[in-house]
């Protein structure tokens, strides 16, 4: 059975979950507490991080993006990052744009400093990191609304590894309730429409020991 | 004429310009000075990063693995990310390693301290962070001539992307007289056959003002 190393509130393996999920390909997910650096696990990932996906022919794939780009060329029917070589560019610098910068700007000052830093045993969250995190995600709700009004889905006319990426972000920061969707409706829209597919169910039923999500974490109509 | 924005010393822009000469795909370079943030740039890449390449009929292709992948894709006679799935598995996640581990743990501590933080005015280096840089430095390099000694180039029997965003990190640290290669001859040893590639040879004869390199920067026989 293919087997996926996450943690659930990791963005970048939630984003592989998405992608997994809207290809129908089953997956068997397995957590991995990263900060115990189990020897198993660095063997597979030399960085500790998750996710890891292995296949059944003994393929090992560590690193998010790699796994995306791993899974769109072997399981190529439903294509998610595009077509033509302008279609490849966006999807990919929009993808990259939350993987990198909303993650650095906002997954890390708020998901990192509220849920990994206490799982880990590293001290309480850093109030200064807190709200650069709350600011930056206002600018950064602002964007994809300005994506999602100006475009049918965030890099263009089809749903992509973008949207996913995205999502993926947001969805780990809807769970521990930072998210205030009031402030920012074309931001909203879109995100309804990502949680109302399919692929979301398994993350909207994700339960976390210690953390409960907001009562409209789960709803398609919140 | 393709334009490739850039900084001398960034090693992102550094792996895509080998990129380019590896596939001999004539390009210009521009310097562009992110931290002045320049409105016309920003348009065309919001991040306000480099590298970003513009190609004649027009596509802007933002992010230093975007465009990668794009070559790889539009100029596949050179092909850099491989064949097989498993080979395209083993680079990406080479390459990724570099770009994410080695850049926040090394780069990030020597090049931006010494050199950005400079340019852009934000003050002295920090001395815990070269530390840290300079022991992270030595692990890496260890890496690497692990990753020499086990495989032909670092991702397996194939030139690829992996070596040059290898290359590319190391070439900028051993621009500012950070790297002493005679801890590390495995590591030295793939480097000089890196080095004296043809496509090596305009970052060897790279003058940034103000820092001159060391005497073995340009030596292929260091």
């Amino acid at each position: 059975m293919r087997i996926l190393y996450h943690l659930p509130l990791s963005p970048y393996a939630r984003k592989v979950r998405l992608v997994l999920a809207e290809k129908r390909l089953p997956f068997e997910l397995r957590v991995e507490k990263t900060w115990e650096r189990r020897p198993d696990y660095l063997a597979m990932n030399p960085a500790g991080t998750v996710p890891t996906l292995t296949e059944d022919n003994g393929l090992v794939i560590p690193h998010s993006n790699t796994i995306c780009e791993y899974l769109d060329e072997a399981y190529p029917d439903i294509c998610l990052v595009g077509r033509t070589l302008g279609e490849r560019v966006e999807i990919r610098s929009v993808a990259a744009w939350f993987d990198e910068r909303f993650a650095q700007e906002v997954s890390r000052n708020l998901l990192y400093e509220k849920v990994m830093k206490q799982a880990s045993r590293r001290g309480a969250p850093d109030a200064a990191r807190l709200r650069e995190g709350y600011a930056a995600l206002r600018t950064h709700l602002a964007y994809i609304g300005w994506l999602a009004e100006t475009r049918k889905w965030l890099a263009g006319a089809n749903l992509s590894l973008a949207d996913f990426a995205a999502a993926a972000h947001l969805s780990a920061l809807d769970f521990i309730g930072d998210i205030d969707w009031s402030i920012a409706p074309a931001a909203k829209e879109w995100y309804a429409r990502m949680k109302s597919r399919p692929s979301f169910r398994a993350l909207l039923a994700d339960r976390v020991s210690g953390i409960a999500p907001p009562p409209h974490y789960a709803d398609l109509d919140f």
